[in-house]
């Protein structure tokens, strides 16, 4: 199991606590696998201190027999609870912080009513400081993202081999899944955010592309049952369907998001060209964007070309639209940057975006394309490679 | 897709708001998934209003396209941003709750400062109260949990065509969460609580079952990556490696757990006799547990028992101990009633508990039988079929 570089964990730390002084925050208690796998590239049933100066700490309560000391860029400690942490600052010289950031974008209020109590200080949130952080990515993240991308891309490579007509869109979901496990895909897919309720991604299939869903992305799928609707549907896959396959691919923690359309034997017309709308808008927007560009602007060219091609209505979803074209993924699913309406923020190197641009076709289906690109000082970077067109089998 | 009977959720609506006004509280505001899937049959991003009288409205952001107004025991609204509710509450005559009840186990601090301003009454946790009456079950909901049941003793009775020597966890895994998935299984495992990062369950071989985790359960394992240091590894199965399969069977919703062991060629004598333990524990507790008995009793009976066996030291964990043997299953994995040292709290008829007496040996593997259990008036009855015994392939 490869291991991040030390230092690499420790420039984290370090460019983190940075931010924490500018803000004035004294120290932040990380209790999120998702950050806690970002500053010690694992994570487990403890907390992670990290003091605005001085050495960070990593407290576990279980298992402390998973937790290398000489790989984390932190002191580790057992804890049996977390009263027990300011005795254990003290002990070590470090003073109570006076303003703690806690992750208040995900902490229930109950835990939180816990933390208030054994630190009678100021609790602020600190998620966009560690969003923002963790939003520009090295070049050791951007290698491992490419590893996530090139089981993608074989992963991907496999479905024509796999898709039958007369079979359903479960079926097929089962062998796409079991060709990613097989690949080394860990499964959990982290979102970011309370109630975030997702598995694997959208397999679907004709009708079943366009049913909208609770989750805030242009694709839902009806699920096989109501107390999931979301997902993998039951269709029974015919020639001419649109088979949209949007999976997220995860192989070591860090994810790519990416999107293609199979079909047997053809496709409608009208829906190859809303498919071609889809790859021309991204490769539109792979062109324009560098640093600097602001996420909204990219938004507005998608919107516009989607409009000339007579598609606005179809865009990102029919009915139930989303008001964005792409989203940052890393550890999380719902990162920075967000290409939206009306975003100000611009884009940085490092940035890693999931480019979507897809048109939803209420009892037809669905169609368009996703990459997962890495921002560079001259444009964009592609991972995920196979190739665009719809495939016919 | 199934649906619940309405006077089945409008029945579960009705016994809540006698606990509320009982309780002094004037309505909740439920916002998560499963919550809102035992009230209503399904769940969207939506806010579920119960009222303490009157009745419930169920407020849909997206995807109101998704919710048959016919099906839910709820007035069906669209409704854009909470902010909106208290209009609504007036429009329909309901009052602006004094005391209202959200989910403050589950709900993050960012989020509750939001209906903080809405809502400017007190608001109280109202997680236990639902936790514990949606602890016992209905006739109908052990009818769902019967299909989960069915489903996983299939996908259990292909494990010994599956398992072949030279094959990793991993690739095993993929084959059983194929099957499993073809048979209908919904992907998703509910965990109630922050961070509580799970997917399948636990497919663990030879040193693998001896690995513990972040997760509060007997079982860890390596994961394949440290970023999600949970599950299943990639050990090599070898002849007389314990292949422990603890996985999370939902087909509808309602989870069974199950754990069974196989091996291929042998298994050694001391694993088998403490499997064989861990079976007659699982059997002394179901001939004991009977509606009025505590948690607490019937832990101990399985504690005395692994200790007259010699093998209290290996008993649910070896190192990380943790102190239960059965907890509920329902709509999510941490239901309702725990069998944990020290439970006062009394079985009741309906209530469903997965037991899993489990054995870990550093180094060699995890042994032991999980089943999924109603409280009957008489006593127990078994859910997950498939037999108990080690399979030796």
């Amino acid at each position: 199991m490869s291991y991040p570089p030390l230092e690499e964990l420790a420039a984290r730390v370090e460019r983190f606590q940075e931010i924490l002084r500018a803000e004035n925050v004294d120290g932040v208690l990380l209790l999120q696998g998702a950050d806690q796998v970002y500053f010690c590239g694992t994570t487990q049933s403890a907390h992670l201190y990290i003091p605005a100066r001085g050495r960070a700490l990593f407290l576990v309560r279980r298992s402390s027999s998973r937790i290398d000391p000489a790989l984390v860029p932190a002191e580790v400690l057992p804890l049996r609870k977390p009263e027990e942490i300011p005795g254990l600052l003290a002990a070590r010289g470090l003073a109570a912080p006076a303003v703690l950031g806690m992750e208040l974008d995900v902490l229930p209020v109950n835990l939180f009513r816990r933390y208030e109590k054994i630190f009678p200080g100021e609790i602020v949130d600190c998620s966009p400081q560690i969003r923002k952080l963790r939003a520009v990515k090295s070049a050791y993240e951007i290698g491992l993202l490419k590893e996530s991308a090139a089981m993608m891309d074989g992963v991907f490579a496999q479905i024509p081999g796999m898709l039958k007509a007369g079979m359903s869109e479960l079926a097929l979901a089962a062998r796409v899944e079991a060709a990613a496990r097989c690949a080394g895909h860990m499964g959990l897919i982290r979102v970011r955010g309370f109630n975030q309720e997702f598995f694997w991604g959208c397999l679907l299939a004709g009708p079943s592309g366009g049913v909208s869903s609770y989750f805030d992305g242009p694709l839902g799928g009806p699920g096989i049952t109501p107390t999931f609707p979301f997902g993998v549907g039951r269709h029974i896959i015919a020639p001419g369907d649109p088979v949209m396959v949007d999976y997220v691919g995860v192989a070591n923690g860090y994810q790519v998001d990416m999107t293609r359309v199979f079909a047997l034997g053809h496709l409608p017309p009208d829906l190859l060209e809303a498919h071609n709308t889809s790859v021309a808008i991204q490769n539109a927007l792979a062109a324009a964007a560098r640093p600097g560009v602001a996420g909204g602007e990219l938004y507005d060219l998608a919107l516009e070309m989607a409009q000339r091609a007579g598609l606005a209505e179809h865009f990102m979803g029919y009915g139930d639209q989303v008001k964005f074209v792409a989203h940052g993924v890393g550890l999380e699913l719902n990162e920075l940057p967000v290409l939206a309406r009306g975003v100000k923020e611009k884009l940085q190197a490092g940035m890693v975006v999931a480019i979507e641009p897809k048109f939803i076709f209420p009892g037809r289906g669905a169609v368009g394309v996703e990459n997962t690109f890495v921002v560079r000082e001259g444009g964009l970077e592609r991972l995920t490679c196979f190739p665009d067109e719809v495939v016919i089998i």
